[in-house]
């Protein structure tokens, strides 16, 4: 597979927003994300993405639209997307959240009605390199995909959270859907035409199954903890529900996609300080890397421990590019007239 | 089974309580907080743990500390449990976070060196009661149950959340550990001779089983989301962790029991307002009620749902305990001299 250099990508990138009515600068913030994304491993939500802002642009996204701060009181703040990118409602809302907490300590900032966020996690990278610890919890509306514990007709999405914190190493950094797969990753196995390993997914009538194909056809994804332990990541879905209700988002039968989340950001030092912090989750988790691993495991993996030894890589020699994804960017390129980069 | 009704139940808890050094007014805060747990249905966290408290007060708890305010700062507190009982703990949490969520809209006590909490979901009924939204993420020292993902060593507990917030209705309550099952579940499970469905636990060897008697022979329980899916459950975890490195806490080879664990409050008028919150959260809910159940499901059911039932039940016609805990709680009265109850 070719190498792509990250600058490269994210210039290519930056020609294709404007290409779609986004401005310069927006076009290089939200760029440096989707390469960021791609570079650490979460490729079904990095450069192919693009081919669905591509669609969603001027549809459900509006290309000049700026996100709005609304209500600005105490550690809190409330701001509209306005449609979007979600992006830039992401970075007002870690802006105003870092705020905050530099002055209270901890700081939550709810967004509703914004487009497409993309992966949460790498939003949170520039909150832990200042040694804050933060959450994100998204809702979104219009993509109907996991019934609530208990019934079969799908209501909720795939509602995905975001932890990260630092450890005076690489930080700690999960991004995962709270159902059992994101839709990304049941359509990477409905191409793949694999199976999952447990029963995953319902199908309409609200039997348990492995087999992901019966999500097109009237199922549904279980939550993460499946069909025993599935109220878990049912009550931890609903909290992602709970921040969008408390930004005032409407979330039933609209069709309009757009996400909402909270966003909570930590300042160690109003507690125990963050020298006294850092030691101790530096030594607990030296300790955990200390465990013997499974068999077949190579050793304990720490959440995103993985995607930062990516990023790592494709900073040293380069993004590799599957043939599949270089022929949607090709196309991508020809459709929207960017000189050829592929 | 025989009844009993809460009264009479909470004047036994004091009772003993008393008789192991607590005073009067916090036997009685803490018996109420027993006798709802039981109540609720959460039975491994009930009455039973009286006889776990026998054991265990002036040893690892001290039944005279009292927890004390180290640091108040904006919206941020940090509490010191001095091994006192964790609900004593988790009531000065509550009035700081309280009082610092009015204030700011959102407020984060953290709490080290706690006895055992008990129940998590409890303590967050008054603060929804009020219309708050709340969160406690609660870590275990002394505990090793939980080896991190991939691994084979056990060293992180079972560490527990708790989530609820207001819907216009009954509120969604979810407590449930971050791995699989509770130790609670797995002692009840090693008790009636049942294996799980699933692989939820790894033998001293690091390989997947059903069988929960594996764990105490050197084994572990795998977190939520199992062998596939636990890194979930294991970033859940390590949230726990993180809020008790706030508070100050070493959590590497000590064999102390106690608990910290970080409290959140969020109060909705910062946001789009109590009103247009509670309105949104109770339509949704409702359209959450309304789906088609499935085979040989009732009806959805919302986290909290059936313990709410359980306490009006309880609350009507008293409380039925089981032989088992009958006797266990015979011999508590016999040992500690309380006049006869059961």
């Amino acid at each position: 597979m070719p190498r792509y250099s990250k600058q490269r990508l994210i210039d290519f990138s930056i020609q294709f927003f404007i290409k779609k009515g986004i401005s310069e600068d927006n076009a290089r913030y939200i760029s440096e994300l989707v390469v960021l994304t791609e570079a650490m491993g979460f490729t079904t939500h990095g450069l192919a993405s693009l081919c669905e802002y591509d669609k969603e642009l001027g549809l459900s996204i509006d290309p000049q639209a700026e996100p709005e701060l609304v209500k600005d009181k105490g550690a809190t703040a409330l701001i509209n997307g306005n449609r979007c990118m979600g992006h830039l409602a992401m970075k007002l809302a870690k802006e105003k959240a870092l705020e905050k907490a530099s002055m209270y300590g901890v700081a939550m900032v709810v967004v509703r009605n914004a487009g497409w966020i993309g992966a949460l996690g790498v939003h949170l990278i520039s909150l832990v390199k200042e040694n804050l610890l933060a959450q994100i919890w998204a809702q979104s509306r219009g993509y109907p995909l996991c019934a609530p514990f208990g019934g079969i007709e799908a209501k909720l999405a795939t509602n995905p959270v975001a932890i990260a914190f630092p450890t005076g190493m690489e930080p700690v950094l999960g991004d995962f859907a709270t159902s059992a797969v994101s839709w990304g990753k049941l359509e990477r196995m409905i191409e793949q035409g694999r199976k999952a390993e447990q029963a995953i997914f319902l199908d309409k009538f609200g039997n348990g199954t492995n087999d992901p194909s019966v999500v097109a056809e009237g199922g549904s994804i279980l939550f993460l903890g499946g069909e025993n332990f599935g109220y878990k990541g049912f009550t931890f879905a609903l909290w992602c529900e709970a921040g969008a209700a408390l930004a005032g988002v409407q979330n039933r039968n609209l069709k309009v996609p757009e996400q909402s989340f909270s966003l909570l950001v930590i300042d160690p030092d109003n507690f125990a300080g963050r020298d006294s912090y850092l030691a101790e989750m530096k030594a607990f988790i030296l300790s955990l890397k200390e465990s013997r691993p499974r068999p077949g495991k190579e050793s304990v993996r720490l959440p995103g421990e993985r995607s930062f030894q990516l990023l790592k890589a494709a900073e040293e020699s380069g993004l590799q590019l599957d043939h599949k994804l270089l022929i949607l960017l090709r196309d991508l390129s020809e459709k929207n007239k960017i000189p050829e980069f592929f």
